[in-house]
């Protein structure tokens, strides 16, 4: 399996004639990304950490890297790795000391996570190659705040 | 300082003349309870934990349990510590080993990851003496289910 790096292009609602889903865009090289439904929580928690908003109290994935931070767990990257039946899988590379653990997460949590503590996002190439959509074929994105 | 040890007697939505706002009731003893707002996504959260409903993935507090037994941490309780302007703060009490670190978090969170990894849920007793309410004295609750 080999994946690649990614960037997070944003957090929008994507409109169609079934309505506005919130849904996290990342960028795949060239002109492809990858949008992936998200929860209304999740979306605006990767939102503030692509602005760099931390609301006075932690949220729960500020905690998760505050967990990392102070038991000096280091987060290697987030693997996006599968994609079935319309489901996508994520887990956590984490590691403390010599020891490395992987976890299964949501690729939501997973982004939020990623962002805030700025570890690398990768995605396995057989999920770019069925989930990539060119950036023209996106459906309609809004920006998320014309919806809070 | 001194605290009590506290069941969480379930998650409601407490209705008033302003609407309904999703609450989590502690029992602090006797007939006194704590009412604590709690965010939508939080409550459904804690009422998850409280019926033992574990959803296909793994939300945000089923990763955070996740991730303390990976790496054998134990949540030694859940403290509720000060009650400052109508806001409530919390701390998880952590181990690893012979190492401690206490970590702020919103008691909704808290509770949540308190409630999964069957850790105890402690209340300051200067916390209890400004936020207890008589059993009889609550807003009506409603179940969270029904707004659902």
């Amino acid at each position: 399996m080999t994946a690649q790096s990614c960037r997070v292009r944003g957090v929008f609602m994507s409109v169609s004639e079934m309505g506005a889903a919130p849904t996290v865009v990342l960028d795949a090289g060239g002109d492809s990304t990858i949008p992936i439904y998200v929860g209304l929580w999740e979306a605006i928690s990767i939102n503030n950490a692509l602005i760099n908003e931390m609301l006075p109290r932690p949220i729960t994935h500020d905690l998760v890297v505050d967990l990392f931070r102070r038991f000096d767990i280091t987060l290697d990257a987030l693997h996006i790795d599968s994609l079935e039946e319309g489901v996508f899988y994520a887990k956590l590379h984490l590691s403390q000391g010599s020891r490395t653990e992987i976890i299964d997460c949501r690729p939501s949590d997973g982004i939020a996570i990623a962002l805030r503590y700025e570890a690398p996002i990768m995605i396995e190439d057989t999920v770019v190659a069925s989930a990539a959509v060119k950036k023209d074929d996106l459906p309609k994105m809004v920006d998320l705040k014309e919806y809070l």
